[in-house]
């Protein structure tokens, strides 16, 4: 591994020990949100927080790993032997990305049948995507690492097709409050994903290493706060302004019951 | 890093310890907390736990940092060659300043376009309040720190002016028993953030650097705790009384029962 200064060791650990904290607060906000949102919800917030606490259990081993790769002493890096694990990073993908799509799908409320068929194949395409980009990530060569991820990019542009043709139907029979949040959290997706190929291409591009490693490390990080916590938020809120008519409707007891005598 | 005296070393250790153990305390009372106030208010106590979970964490970091930086053996302190982290209080910071405004505009319970404009826009000048100010901690020269301390000090200022004057007619609309919490949490932010810039160019006024070390670790812990512990305890407080009506109102199906055979 090429050595990097100590200010871009820096850089990158503190990028690491911030998703970790952002990805576990977020955790914990989804899992209490539970209780703030309609039953049909549940589901697609517990999902959300999985997605979070997954990543933050990612974050960490993987600020750790860094730590072990390097050693800083008065302010000179050197490397300890102990290479940086980058595959953390797919087997976190590998289970959150799937799941994120499945979130969605979960918070749209769909008929039962049409949200088990759009998450199997959002799913499965998500994993394909992901199992696809590793090769490259690990490739030795510049060519390999363009192959699998033009590989990648197709289930990618899929899951972008299933997003906006596939689901325009469903979304425009979103409750109006709730229609704009879900558009909003479907640009989320694509836009956080697309952020996701240009920095593995970063690395194909000759730049020197240190700076790529840089440019891949706090770009993978940021995409994946995007992806995961901002994306978690707007999960919640439309969860919550969906679940506003049930808990009209279901208010406490007592005012129902108040009502009766004059029945 | 210059060498401090082994009661230095002591207090600033005792002084971390402490605000990771007050923090976590802090956490676990708001987020017990939740069940007992009013649905409206279950996010505004999730998120002030949320404030105290990070910064917790970032205490227990701090404080793990500052031991592997120094070796104190019979009384004796060393350095060890591996730098502490300053960088820790400004990503908290970056994540927990933003959280602790929407905290208060949550528990207002203001209409939802206000709390969405307000809740934006003081936490992104609070964001850049810490973005700017970064650059001065780590800065090599003292018109370098006094720079970029002044430019934070402009999202600070403005920040003030939207709490005392913008705010001003919401917290006019506040049910009577709340408003004089609401105001005093309104004062503790500002007071506690006033903390800051003192604790921050004391690093600029030419104290020798133990005395300038002792002042701005132990300083920006004790404002940290009031910030965010002392802060949330009347978030709670506020919370509790708004959510006294809507206890009244939904009282356990009992009491109406027994009245019903009067009707």
């Amino acid at each position: 591994m090429e050595i990097i200064t100590s200010g871009q060791y820096d850089l990158i650990y503190n990028a690491f020990s911030f998703a970790f904290a952002t990805l576990a607060a977020a955790t914990i906000f989804f899992w209490l949100g539970r209780s703030q949102v309609a039953p049909q919800y549940k589901s697609a917030m517990t999902i959300t927080g999985l997605v979070t606490f997954i990543a933050a259990y990612h974050y960490f081993r993987i600020f750790e790993s860094w730590g072990a790769a390097y050693d800083v002493s008065d302010g000179v890096v050197t490397t300890t032997g102990y290479a940086f694990n980058q595959a953390y990073r797919y087997v976190d993908w590998f289970l959150t990305v799937p799941l994120l799509l499945v979130e969605l799908i979960l918070v749209m409320g769909l008929s039962r049948s049409e949200t088990i068929s759009r998450a199997l194949r959002l799913g499965i395409l998500a994993a394909l995507m992901i199992a696809l980009g590793y090769p490259g990530e690990v490739a030795e060569t510049v060519t390999a690492r363009w192959i699998w991820g033009i590989a990648s990019m197709i289930p990618f542009l899929w899951i972008v097709y299933e997003l906006f043709a596939g689901l325009s139907k469903s979304i425009a029979s979103q409750p109006e409050d709730a229609r704009g949040l879900v558009k909003a959290a479907r640009y989320v997706v694509v836009g956080s994903w697309a952020f996701y190929p240009v920095v593995y291409f970063a690395g194909a591009v000759g730049l020197d290493s240190a700076a790529a490693t840089v440019i891949v490390e706090v770009g993978y990080t940021i995409a994946d706060i995007t992806a995961k916590a901002v994306f978690g938020v707007l999960i919640f809120m439309i969860a919550q302004r969906k679940s506003a008519s049930y808990f009209e409707s279901h208010k406490a007891p007592v005012e129902k019951a108040a009502v009766r005598p004059t029945a």
